[in-house]
């Protein structure tokens, strides 16, 4: 549905059902270009390739775009680069704060160091959620792949986890995070040291759930053996003068990671600055009520008005 | 030394000597409110209570105030608000990221969370790296009153680290967050719990510093038992839900503040949403490159150029 007035919310439904037409995203496009508006901002909440698409256009006709979808930024570095340098030509904003770390504010953080004339030199991070809640639940009653089933239901997890598992979500926020440091980075540049077998991303869905209880054995000795050590299990990923690797670590007792409860994220910023102690930020790394609302962020920072 | 046209780095020394006039906070403010620019910023790196009270005079005439200075932001609730919606009214920015942890996203990220419908019940943070330094120096051959020349001599204090040790510092610090928290505070409803006796703040800085040795004993005790019982000495703001304290406080290993090196800064921001796990934000919380780079920070995003 259409409407150059704004759509009331108290009708919505009705005038949806009797105005709506059936949408694609060029019709979004071509709609949201012919109604011309001052200033206006489109808003992203999808993780659609098709919509991602789009930014180009709008961009470049003057509508800023803010996005939680990941794939423009973490795409071709030529693709990312000419979105930014659009935006920066006709004074539009490209904004994608919740594309890491929901609505922590890391990107935000890391530009206005940037911007200051600081240099980023290095970052640590937890940045699946998902991830940090598995490797926190296993437990000597709850083994790996109940674990996984527990993120699917808490919806920490996409119903099909692989994309968690795989590191697919982790490297796409790590080559955001490194571009934003600077970095011509893609996708394939990132080392990635996984934790289960290959085989288990080549089968069917229904395949994985009834193959995967094969690895709970190896997971319950390596946590039981970890717990000895006061050691815990991290899916680290890392940006080093420009080399980004993800990956599982182990951790100790003291480590600024072991303490990361429940499906938390954490980032360290190392600055050329910032150096012997890197900077810090801890929390809620996804869920709806914080990632909506870093996107309500990004939007106001658009209208400028506070 | 007044020029529309900007100063040259190259000989201003030469022309400060010729061309410089004596100078004081209302000529500073006549002069800016003469040469009347476009879109103008006011930079206040002094800690002057007299400079601060230019801010009115210019915000209300369209001039954006960017400042280190904490006195205005910690002064009278009534004149901290009437700052606030005169720049509201205006169109300008009021801006004092740098009042607290320096170049730390602290206040910036507390309006952010505000502005996106958010609202913070909880404050809890250590916000002196001086006494932070001198609680982490402590040690069988560093007694408290060496730890404080320490602190002295390495320029993390202020030349009276009185204004450290009397939680003066802290106390302006937890107004302003509270009020960017939407309390209507004033310094004297912070409640204090203090660790050295009231006398030492109202003598000379020469007997201060001739007298307190006499504390040295009292804390080489209280740190040994800390030491044996695993736990550390914090200096602790808390802003919960309307109420401000500042005091001394033991923490245990494990606890977020144990771990907290040298003269680092953390705050953990509670809010409706980040409610089981609040957000956490560490690091330098005092410097000269840190600091300028947050108030260079703040200039850039009142310009809008990034």
């Amino acid at each position: 549905m259409f409407s150059r007035d704004g759509i009331s919310l108290e009708n919505y439904f009705e005038n949806l059902m009797s105005r709506g037409v059936k949408s694609s995203p060029q019709l979004i496009r071509d709609e949201i270009l012919k109604m011309n508006i001052f200033n206006s901002v489109f808003v992203d909440c999808t993780a659609s390739q098709a919509i991602s698409e789009l930014y180009e256009s709008l961009i470049s006709r003057n509508i800023s775009v803010v996005t939680a979808n990941k794939i423009a930024a973490s795409s071709d570095y030529k693709n990312y680069h000419h979105l930014k340098e659009t935006a920066r030509k006709t004074g539009t904003k490209f904004l994608f704060e919740t594309n890491v770390g929901a609505g922590l504010p890391i990107i935000n953080t890391m530009n206005s160091l940037t911007n200051s004339g600081d240099k980023i030199v290095k970052l640590q991070a937890v940045l699946s959620g998902t991830l940090n809640f598995i490797f926190n639940t296993l437990s000597e009653d709850v083994p790996f792949s109940k674990a996984i089933k527990m993120a699917v239901d808490a919806q920490f997890a996409e119903p099909d986890p692989r994309i968690d598992l795989s590191g697919l979500d982790v490297t796409r926020k790590l080559v955001i995070l490194s571009r934003e440091a600077g970095a011509q980075v893609e996708q394939e540049n990132v080392q990635k040291h996984l934790f289960i077998p290959q085989k288990y991303f080549e089968s069917t869905l229904d395949e994985f759930w009834s193959t995967i209880p094969e690895m709970d054995e190896a997971f319950e000795n390596r946590r039981k053996k970890l717990d000895k050590e006061g050691k815990k299990l991290r899916f680290i990923a890392t940006y080093d003068n420009g080399l980004c690797e993800v990956g599982l670590h182990e951790v100790e007792k003291g480590h600024p990671f072991y303490d990361l409860e429940g499906s938390n994220n954490i980032i360290m910023i190392t600055t050329e600055r910032y150096n012997e102690y890197p900077m810090v930020i801890k929390g809620y790394g996804a869920g709806a009520s914080v990632t909506a609302a870093g996107v309500f962020s990004d939007i106001i920072s658009i209208a400028n008005i506070r």
